[in-house]
């Protein structure tokens, strides 16, 4: 048989021969992604949906596709009798049984299968082992209904609280990102792609997304390159090199004037001249569009399409009809604007995925594995787990926390409190839904918990004051924050605060728990009410996780990964700024409310002996730093090491001190760990004045602790 | 003589001779300055005035500067007696007769002399022959004194309001701040250096200081090099290759990790190379040093010292101390570090400018200008009538305004109301000082006008009860905004949005003025006090330019050069943003409160037949556009007619549009005039994706109007 259909071929033999058999028709073809559910099949809930019961019609995929083939099948969610119905149909009407790659959101939960913590939330574990097995969970979980590819991790930096979609991110640190990032694209695509368990992962958004001007969803982004190289480039690094993660989605916005599905710096240069990047780039839905509608560089859809492909973009997502799309591409090189080449790497790298995907060997799923993996107890538990992790407590004053399981009379206040909140890309029908009220019920079942929403604030006190003790549920819901749901206030929403300050001044003891997308300004609650707990969205088992973590059988040592500023007037603040950033104001000493890494115990830590080895110079190894931490409490617990470094002085002006090592670790208590810390030198690469990577020798000051504000100092003189 | 010499040699010549004959020690010491009123007077009234019997102690200038000379002395504000004799000793006391330069301060007005309006209030008249009166009246004051150079104007682009610095800006946009800047700059300097009357302009702070990050000064700047050249650099390019500015000032923070007084690119590639600037560079006071303390760039201050001559500063300013400078410098050159050709490019721009100014040739000042040029009366009538185009009304309900002369009881309220705000770099006890107040009493002797400063809210709402109108002076003090005195929030400081919203409940008619440097969020003020008049910091005749316009002799024709945000929320806000840049919020449509280039008048205008001709083909000459001005209403005003564009397609994102061109003219109720606008087609160029700037022929739109919000439009084919 032709080479490309001998499974033992290597990889790159087979995709040039079939390149060579494909006419530019069933190329362009390739770089096109279909609507699965409202158009090729007899029923669906919703747009993004098939019904579970609907039926393939090979009537209207016939006049859809014709004899060309498909590049991805989307908005299909589909059973694995669907998919693998679709894939046989695809694969028999095109003239070299090319498949199809099915893809779908997969943020942090697949479909209606296991509901993970919101990301921020992921990452405020600050254990990337659990990214891992979310990523796994959830790549198992949509393999095993034909789907081959998820649309995540989100690896943007959440620099503005404005911003909707910080809930989706890992927060604001490079090295964070980068370490929860590739964790989360090992867990999804495995060993190997080829499998019924692992799907391909798609970092987004790239680049910089999570810098909008105003904090406006797909705003300007403005940044030099040293930025972009140094900070933002750096959380996406490590999930292409190391994980090789096979897709990436070009982001809506643009940088000093480029957008990116315009922009062959990043989506050449960058991605695959300097990261070996092996997958393709798929446009954000849309984006490529805006190129003619929002950044008018493009004159037409048609220019808009040639653009992207040329600059660096392999697959459209609903940006142009199909017709028109693919039309445009076969015009543009027939009249030389966009080159054989251009186009063959964007086919080339979409039949890569697919090849790695084993698509052309084995293109159909087991249609007994769904009913094992969709909500498999394994991935519950890796819910859960998350859950209990992510839990993160701001204040405890005078031990309040953890509350007696003997208290009689607890009252659950606030619009979060009989609502599981998972966050945007979830519904919230799916999974367990635990509340925390429901959590608190089940946890103490002997008690007398009630609840109140909160409308109105008399009825709330009242139900307060006939309390032991108040949990007061409050933050966001959908709609306030998410995709497209920007704020210009960071404040409590609606009554939440004229509410909280009431129940607070009815004199019973008041936790806040707090679940939302974003950095709240809290200022008001940090000085007024004794106990409060981050919770961002916890998935499916979040009240669970809630109620253990107030009643003491979840030790919190969740972690922020994102500053909380006092006032919204202090944006943008984030950790790892430059030393020449001033902080002062006339009305405000400009500080966080609560700083990155920050996050208390029922336990506490203390830090000794921050030893740092130099490398051998010229040895190229890793440089090597321990410090001891001891649990100085009287309860076991998990600590968040956190290692931070500065150059002392280099060539440019580098960030105050910069995450490069963190280790969360389980003391018990009066026990003392060790930890190693083991940084790659080339992690402390600068951008220097010339343009070049180098890591410049000279003292750099290494900080350890259980925040970014860190005292223990540490000095190294690395030498080259 | 020696070449050097003789004044009718070319200046080139002049200074490659005295070049030649220079020591190394001789040459370094050009490139410092030296406080001199603490150092080397008799007395000093405080660190930057030398008494005004001081004497000059000859014994102190002999152990200071010895038999080397010195480059440039500030912080002295001679008496033009003090200054000559200083100058005699310094020419007698260095063995080739280089004389000092003189350098102080002349923002809005020059030491005790005519106070002016500052920036950001002269820049509201739109009228660049205000400004270029303004720095001739600055220029010739000083000159008389002895002073050859003005730290001023200031060119940054006012882009974050929360920084106390917008005040000393002439606003947000590029175009406007270039064409202020120019003007400001050919006034000071007029034709030629070397008169009695013309001193060297510097504008400042190069480059981009008005988007700091957070608002908070000096810190580092987020832009990438296109938006740096197409926004940020196009403000400062007219005074340099226009206005051939003699001075420039590196600023204090970084861009992209580079910070500007070590950036050869900025100071070297586009100051000299691309914009032929022949002047020299002053650091800002401290810059220097910081590349050491602050950006640790630097090692020590040696390396600080060296690494900024290196890279294009020409002067120190209170960096180092002095025999440490010199000797760095020194060191450097000895080893290397610091070439021959960078040493001798900083001393040739010191004495270049020297010569300019004719100090070889005639070094010492009449002593009888000064008391002629000393708040001369032409200078005063430029500082009233540049505050009476200042006065810019935001909000005229029901023609509240103008008030009627015959008012009899005026209440005026709030703290702004007894005294003459005139922001930074004055002191309020120099000129006349005519508070609102004042004004109103001058010019209604026989009305009744109270005053209450609004500390006892109850108070002043009895004062606004019996009075018949109530004009509330709100805004900023000293302290609130100027250097140093950045905001976290833009709301009224103070008790006065409280004294605002009881006075407005008395019920009596309101007018807002306020005196400010920034943009205030006055939202409910917009929504509930009928007249809004802002007066920014207008002069020592303010309260009589506020006075003149209330009650009519004046009719208000300022234009906003900076948006008014509805809240703090929605920075950073700016007309010229790019069209991708997206404006809603959950909790905000996000538009501004007042737009850029909005102001209104008491009478009416109507935009009619916006007309534009396309230059021919090839010639590049100057596109030419036309719109006719009506004055709709019953009174005669002055309009500032307004023409933004925008590139329909380009090959980068431009912004949504740019202010090309402007003209206030004078209109008598019912006249129609047709404002004519040139725009040299090389001001549409944008720095292309390929890094060179084009003019790109296609498309273009234009907008004539009132404001950025204007609407009549006109569509340009541009050839190349």
């Amino acid at each position: 048989s032709a080479l490309y259909r001998q499974a033992g071929a290597p990889i790159e033999d087979r995709i040039s021969d079939l390149l060579r058999r494909m006419t530019l028709e069933e190329k362009v073809r390739q770089l096109d992604m279909y609507s699965g559910a409202t158009s090729i099949m007899s029923r669906h809930t919703d747009d993004t949906h098939a019904a579970a019961d609907a039926l393939f019609l090979p009537e209207k995929a016939e006049a859809l596709w014709g004899d060309l083939g498909v590049g991805s099948v989307h908005d299909l969610n589909p059973a694995p009798e669907q998919a693998n119905a679709i894939q046989r149909w695809v694969i028999a009407h095109n003239r070299l049984g090319i498949p199809a790659l099915f893809i779908e959101e997969g943020l942090h939960g697949f479909d209606t299968g296991t509901v993970f913590p919101a990301p921020i939330g992921l990452a405020a574990t600050w254990n990337p082992q659990i990214a891992q097995q979310t990523g796994a969970a959830i790549a198992a979980e949509a393999r095993a209904t034909g789907v081959d590819m998820i649309l995540a991790p989100v690896l943007d930096l959440a620099r503005d609280p404005r911003w909707g979609r910080v809930e989706e991110d890992f927060g604001e640190d490079p090295y964070l990102t980068g370490r929860m990032g590739l964790a989360y694209v090992r867990g999804a695509q495995g060993g190997s792609l080829s499998t019924d368990h692992t799907v391909v992962a798609e970092p987004k958004h790239f680049v910089a997304h999570g810098s909008p001007e105003g904090g406006t969803n797909t705003s300007p982004v403005h940044i030099g390159e040293r930025e972009l190289r140094m900070v933002m480039l750096r959380s996406f690094e490590p999930a292409i090199t190391e994980g090789h993660a096979m897709g990436v989605m070009a982001a809506y916005h643009e940088i000093d004037g480029i957008p990116m599905t315009a922009d062959p710096f990043l989506l050449k240069t960058v991605l695959r001249n300097e990261w070996a990047f092996q997958g393709f780039v798929l446009s954000d839905l849309g984006a490529i569009k805006r190129l003619y509608t929002v950044h008018h560089v493009a004159g037409s859809l048609a220019d808009a399409a040639c653009m992207a492909i040329r600059s660096g973009v392999d697959m459209q997502f609903y940006d142009l009809d199909h017709a028109p799309f693919q039309k445009a591409l076969i015009d543009c090189v027939h009249n030389g604007t966009l080159s054989q080449t251009d186009l063959d790497r964007a086919v080339r790298s979409v039949l890569r995925v697919k090849f790695s995907l084993g698509l052309f060997d084995h293109p159909f799923v087991d249609t007994n594995l769904n009913v094992k993996e969709h909500r498999a107890p394994a991935h519950l538990a890796v819910s859960l787990h998350s859950a209990l992790e992510s839990m993160t407590l701001l204040k405890n004053d005078n031990h309040l926390l953890p509350l007696a399981k003997t208290t009689q009379r607890i009252a659950v206040i606030g619009p979060n409190g009989n609502i599981a909140r998972y966050g945007d890309y979830e519904k919230e029908a799916n999974g367990e839904h635990i509340s925390i009220l429901q959590g608190i019920q089940n946890l103490l079942p002997h008690a007398t918990v009630t609840f109140d929403e909160g409308t109105s604030i008399p009825q709330a006190v009242a139900k307060a004051k006939d309390a032991d003790v108040v949990v007061m549920a409050l933050g966001e819901k959908l709609g306030i924050s998410g995709e497209g749901f920007d704020r210009s206030s960071l404040d409590l929403p609606g009554n939440q605060q004229e509410l909280l300050e009431a129940v607070t001044a009815a004199g019973r003891p008041v936790v806040l728990v707090l679940q939302n997308g974003r950095p709240l300004t809290i200022r008001w609650a940090k000085e007024h009410v004794p106990a409060i707990l981050e919770a961002w969205y916890p998935g499916e088992f979040g009240g669970k996780a809630i109620a253990e973590t107030l009643f003491g059988d979840n030790n919190p040592a969740g972690r922020l990964t994102i500053t909380f500023p006092q006032t919204i007037g202090q944006l943008p603040d984030y950790y790892n700024s430059d030393p020449s950033r001033m902080y002062g104001y006339t009305d405000s000493n400009g500080r966080p409310l609560f700083p990155f890494g920050f996050g208390l115990s029922y336990t506490t830590f203390r830090y000794d002996h921050l030893i740092v080895q130099p490398p051998a110079p010229g040895s190229g190894a890793d440089i090597q730093a321990t410090v001891e931490v001891t649990n100085t409490g009287d309860r076991p617990g998990d600590e968040v090491a956190q290692l931070y470094m500065r150059e002392d002085v280099g060539s440019v002006e580098t960030p105050r001190r910069s995450l490069e090592g963190f280790s969360r670790i389980h003391l018990n208590p009066q026990e003392t760990q060790t930890v190693t810390f083991h940084i790659p030198q080339k992690q402390l690469a600068v951008w220097n004045a010339e343009g070049k990577w180098a890591v410049e020798p000279g003292s750099y000051t290494l900080w350890a602790g259980g925040s970014s504000q860190a005292t223990l100092t540490a000095q190294l003189h690395l030498r080259p």
